[in-house]
């Protein structure tokens, strides 16, 4: 059996990406798109139609960040809230206990990184 | 001598962030505002007047994104160039090379998370 000659072809890695692309709703509840992952850190765009919510958690040994791209969120992070819009950002330490909910009437869209990804 | 006696004062996190609050630029060269920051990871806003750049670099245990907010970025990651403006990411992955330039003729804002910091 002959050896395959021809050059490896491996998966690209997708370097640029445009989150309004990758931007994906469900109905039944809030759904992640994934943009970027390795084993250092992920990136996501969650998606919230009103009304859905991601509901308090802990990551042990993982920081999180939120930042809103549109629309409305109510943010909790270890019992301090704030409703914010556009150009916020929110950290979540790692143990920290953390929310987040689309009161609308807007969909919200959040560009999320966590560093390193859930074990 | 007396023990202090009093509460110990911790300086607080700051959880809640506004980009914009927090986006400062300099005349002289491209600025990195900071965000948050701990062992795992760091989160920036950078800055570029027109004509300002980021030369190519590379990190060699650390991961990096950067997502433009405002105005128009030319990106280049292991040769692949781009010009992307706001809602768009780019990914550069640890040991990859990459610079960034501001073409103008607008501010250029770009989010940026590496993980983790570089040491």
């Amino acid at each position: 059996m002959q050896a395959a000659s021809g050059p490896l072809i491996l998966h690209p890695v997708q370097v640029f990406r445009e989150i309004a692309e990758a931007l994906q709703f469900d109905g039944e509840k809030m759904k992640k798109n994934g943009i970027f992952a390795t084993e250092r850190f992920f990136c996501d765009v969650y998606a919230f139609e009103p009304g859905q919510s991601q509901s308090g958690h802990r990551h042990a040994g993982s920081d999180k960040v939120y930042y809103v791209i549109q629309g409305k969120g109510e943010f909790r992070v270890d019992g301090a809230e704030r409703t914010l819009g556009p150009g916020s950002a929110v950290f979540c330490q790692a143990g920290s206990e953390h929310a987040v909910a689309n009161p609308g009437p807007e969909r919200l869209a959040l560009l999320v990184f966590m560093a390193p990804p859930p074990r």
